[in-house]
């Protein structure tokens, strides 16, 4: 049966159509510097938002319209893996996400929770055999369930440490049995409510070991998956351990397990660590670090975690910046972490609401592209650090410096002459990089 | 002679123009919707961000080069109105505002004060009559000097409430004087630090006095200006009492000064409220009150006002909106209450911001005018809205309804039925139009 | 039945007490002023948060231990006043709210649901007539349900507008019927999600309309209690129309309705306003319209409203203040609106939490109290604003100025002298008083 | 001569007093724990905020009455000192510390700008033989001068690296002439205004390079006190590069400077960044790199550093927590890196900002010392954490598991037992012991 029966093929139509059921820029088969676009954004469905979600907020019941919902229980669970790839298919979506329970409900106790997973795992695996449709990564949710009230990996209690590793060993049995690319760890009540009550070195020390644990058994296995760290830094906890991408990365250091771990960023969560969203790439990026990248926007004057569509070019455009230069995201993908709002309840609202991402992506890719062909950015940068390729700024990159020196030199200087960083005239370009690059 | 050398008169090149001297998008001329673009916009140059500001800030000294600053005292104040028409005359604008310390220095009491203003304001008299550069507004800086440290109208001393009550005087005189057609009061210092050494009613009942006092006095001389109150929620203090254009209205009304009063809006002042600029444009233009604007733009991550200039296009075109749906903005006008950031320092940097303020302007404005044109916002919200047109929904409008009717209709329904509020296909739909109507 | 066998009444034990059930500084017939503790305070227990609230939040299920939580259904609903009645008794509390939700379950129209709310609120009745407890104020839940997706009094939907008239019509009857001394309107969806399909003036007219006619029937039925405002800014909506209290006064004033209303003030509203707990008392004091308080806290470093037990001593030491000045609080009390944090999620953890917030409340109305009594803000504040009671300053307030003899005064003054605010000086005897009122 | 005339030497004189120039907590010989009050706080006075600020912000100009401001030049350089030195006796402080600027102009070269210095540090040096007062820390301002617009080690322009070099260079050899027990490295514009003209990762290994550059000058010249980091989120930058104690960990991790360095944290500073206090003394302290505190505190509704005298006795409590857990700050001390408010703009205010906050932390330490002996936090925590003392929680701790013995384990595991995490009964007892503490 179809659960999307208003709704056909999503195709792309440019930049002059009306019809709201038509990508306007995102075309997968264009080719932006050589490659596909479908193959450089490698877009994914968030099965949580989509299938999953129900509209409900803290002052509100669930209210999205979702056909399949007349379904209970693992009737239910199928049902929803079959809008899915209908809609997959309608969207021409290349990749999808997943929790644990977001396929499959929790059973009465592990074992029946296996079961029930182990029965949607092999349906889902059956509708990939004729789908486009490949797994980006998936996860075990270690949050939502009273047991992790105090936390998963570092919970008070040893008894939950062992759950969420068994169900992290699940996660990744099903990630090979996928074929997922990633498997990634966001660590939603891993932190703490007050300090009076929390030993918080036992608790990164656990999630630490939680991390080796978890290594060890895909090298066991030999999934061979990308480990992605999420970082966010509040919400549903206080504070969260992996706060933003420069904590994990002191953590993964600590622990020594940077070598195992990219990460994957959310722009909301950037910007709710108080951060842009390209910062944060950024940062990742120059510790050879980027491996994935959930796709959203937050609202500014909101201090919780909106997960908007992306529709923001300023921010797809930056964000594209940072991924092109890159070289992409290898085996991570673009997963639209994002959520229609509680306003946008009708099933066409989610067709609507991917393509506005996917287009407001292609729209950045390529205002991005031609701005680093155009190296607009590169030559001024290149430019305004040059001291350093020659003289006393040479001999400080290749560490032939010490403060006598450095001192010699500066005692002998003039007044020093710097020049404008020039925000307000690079801001203008961008803007006209991206009012002219689509019109072409 | 000549301030800026380097830079002739900004000329509108058009889109594909590389010149960073040039206008891409801003053409005065240019007749939209019936009304050349500058007799819509009406931009002004703030003089204090171009003559007077710095550079310096909590952390650093005064860094920007500017060729006046050779000079001192009343040297300097007349330097600086020779620079201030020659950028007029180059950046062919049509407004200029300023803040009485801005234009001459204080003098050793207040006689000498207004002696150098009075000296100041006869050259820039005579300036005017040659330039066609207009005084959109000025005001009287009432925060500056230490004598307003706990407030000018509502300082906790008297004679602070004279001396500022005078130098509003003044400046209402500089006002009639220079034809000016719009007085501001923005209230820096208004407000207070902390609850513990404040009597708020008796400063809030002086702050009443104060402006009836103003409205008095422009009425005896004949000064038939806007006047205009400017919202901010804090900084300098940590409460400042004009929070934003609904707690101002709610004074205004207290006080018995609605009629005399608009608002000037400043978009960074906005976010800092928790409000988006459009929001406060929006309940200042449905209360009848939308008087003038200070375009600039805040960053969101930071909780101070940055005073960007204006570049962000989703910002521009959703003001524009505002704008022509309040008919234009009369006597008010679009002052670039905005600085160079610190790092650009050198004079070509005024140009190019008010540059990339005024591009982003005249493309907003073109959007938001397409917008409107084809009743993309309009007809969505005619629909959505329909019920208040007939039945039951007409009724409430007209007043024909008491809660027993309405029960009795309320009993009668069956499920309810809303409709989706499309967010997500609204956002993009602004994307589209904001590439596409520039590229026709 | 008991609910909570393990728990007697919860008795005052003075501060050495280390009986975690245990009141140490909360005494309800200590005099205070010549007035009881509880009759100063008129503490109430929030229905929601106590009987009804799970747990559950954006990234978790429900998973607070509730012993009525086996029942279902009507059932539940009737177990929970048994357990309400019970925890009232225990912890000795004079008053409770509720909204219409809260206590009944809604039926599968209105007229059922109108039929659950009678049956609930003859057994609450029945309760009442042997119990101290009495009922502070009731609401009707405007929110939760999807057909208040797009607002209830400010809906783009008639239906909903009339539907929820007829909700607060019987939320009139009931608070009649119950002798509520108050009844609250917080519009948690009063508001909007993004302009771009928001018709903010029919909304606000709609708003004002519905008011209007809830004062109508309050009259037509006799019902004498003071109809309440809660201001909140955001959340669930992007923007709430009751963004703050002057916010909140200025719609007031625009419809007609100051008369009737007055405002129900909520600390962690107050800080998602960007405003202390104590301004937004200050404001409503000022201005006449001091009703009652939603006593709890926020986290300042969190960007929710995390509806927190009141425990900090300055906040409710200075809202005491406040309240103090005010004369107190008439017929409105200081409800709890503020739920145990996930993680305390025993049923114990119920009466730990109203212990925190009635301890820590007592505490700051001692403090403000003797605060008060030795005059040590007063006489700080009449010495500092003494120029306004004599010479210039008494006439400026007696409006016997104009600016021109302001003028004239001013220049004839020499440096003006002002004298310190003495700010630290003051947080300092806070501190003082803080520590050294309970000790004696 | 005297600059502080109406002030004699701060007494202690207890709870009790209501003179305002006494100390009525802050007893230096009181023994508490086996040590002097004195020896537990190395109380310090912040040269930039006591001697040299001004009062300007901005929005104003500077106001601050201080006597020795009739001087200028070097003269005026000299006139500080000796009111220094009067205010540190006055005060009875152990401490001071200060950048190079503070204490001497520059001069118009650098070779000029040494000369001052040495002039001047002699002259402290003279003083410090008679005086009690050591150096804490002092540090080169290298943010306000113009030449570090774009930053300072991580500058775009080689010349000011080399400049910076040479003032951290004399900067050691004065922290070495005056016996500092530490040296900092704040790195205000060590950051960026914007990604577009930025190469960041060049910026983050040339202030690598820097900092060992220092390190290796510091070894050279037998300089033994400890250096540190001193995190900043933002202000004056966008994003500066030590964001916060983690940020900043991952950085020295990075570059290999781990070894070198601790952090000198602020609290201000750390609620910039989204953390309490207490966090960031928390990760530092268990990271072993908790090494000096400016003690100040901010206005958690301001978005910028107020850097406020810290008077808030819960945050004075838990950081005197996390330091007595600590066993002390070593070479570190209680920095006060706050101001008086720009109200607060007498002399006098500068001594009761002091005492203020030396009497805010004495409270805390006895509030802190007896939480500690009592084992408050710590029984409680204990007990929390305890399954990981045995069975499978100290198989976990011991590395004794793998996710085959978790998973075989979880799977015959019942429904998890979780206990409350007692929140709101920890929050009482923090408060009873607030109150009871120090009335014994
Ligand atoms: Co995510
Ligand atoms: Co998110
Ligand atoms: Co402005
Ligand atoms: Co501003
Ligand atoms: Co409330
Ligand atoms: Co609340
Ligand atoms: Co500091
Ligand atoms: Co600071």
């Amino acid at each position: 049966m179809a659960y999307f029966e208003n709704v056909n093929e999503i195709k792309y139509e440019g930049p002059k159509s009306s019809n709201p059921l038509a990508f306007k820029y995102y075309n997968p088969d264009e080719v932006v510097g050589g490659n596909r676009m479908e193959d450089i954004f490698r877009f994914s469905v968030a099965y949580w938002h989509t299938f999953t979600m129900d509209g409900s907020d803290p002052f509100g019941h669930g209210n999205m319209i979702r056909p399949w919902d007349k379904y209970t229980g693992m009737d239910l669970a199928k049902a929803r893996v079959e809008a899915a790839f209908e809609f997959f298919e309608k969207l021409n979506i290349p990749y999808f996400c997943f929790h644990d329970v977001d396929i499959a409900p929790e059973g009465s106790n592990l074992r029946e929770t296996y079961k029930n997973l182990d029965e949607i795992v092999a349906m889902i695996k059956e509708y990939m055999k004729t789908s486009k449709t490949k797994l980006l990564w998936n996860t075990a949710n270690l949050f939502s369930h009273p047991r992790y009230v105090h936390g998963a990996a570092t919970a008070v209690n040893a008894d939950v440490f062992a759950y969420a590793a068994a169900k992290v060993k699940k996660g990744l049995e099903i990630a090979k049995e996928l074929g997922a690319e990633n498997y990634v760890f966001w660590g939603g009540r891993e932190g703490y409510e007050t300090l009076l009550n929390t030993d918080m070195k036992l608790e990164l020390d656990n999630l630490g070991r939680f991390l080796h644990l978890a290594v060890d058994y895909a090298k066991e296995i030999g999934f061979s998956g990308q480990f992605l760290i999420e970082p966010k830094p509040k919400e549903p906890t206080k504070h969260q351990y992996d706060f933003d991408v420069a904590t994990a990365l002191a953590f993964l250091q600590n622990y020594g397990l940077k070598d195992y771990f990219k990460f994957n960023i959310e722009a909301n969560h950037a910007t709710l660590a108080g951060h842009t969203f390209e910062h944060e790439l950024r940062v990742a990026r120059i510790n050879g670090m980027l491996g994935s990248v959930d796709a959203n926007q937050g609202d500014p004057l909101l201090g919780w975690d909106t997960d908007e569509f992306p529709t923001d070019l300023y921010s797809t455009t930056l964000a594209m910046y940072e991924i092109l230069q890159n070289g992409g995201l290898g085996k991570g993908g673009l997963n639209f972490d994002a959520k229609v709002r509680r306003g946008s309840f009708e099933p066409e609202d989610l067709f609507y609401a991917h393509i506005a991402g996917m287009d407001s992506f292609a729209i950045g890719l390529k205002v991005a592209k031609r701005l680093i062909d155009d190296r607009v950015l590169e030559s001024f940068i290149e430019e305004r650090y040059s001291s350093y390729h020659y003289g006393i700024g040479k001999d400080i990159v290749e560490g032939k410096v010490d403060f006598h020196k450095l001192e010699e030199y500066a005692l002998q200087l003039g007044d020093i002459q710097n020049s404008s960083g020039r925000t307000e005239r690079l801001k203008s370009t961008i803007n006209q990089y991206l009012l002219s690059v689509l019109s072409e």
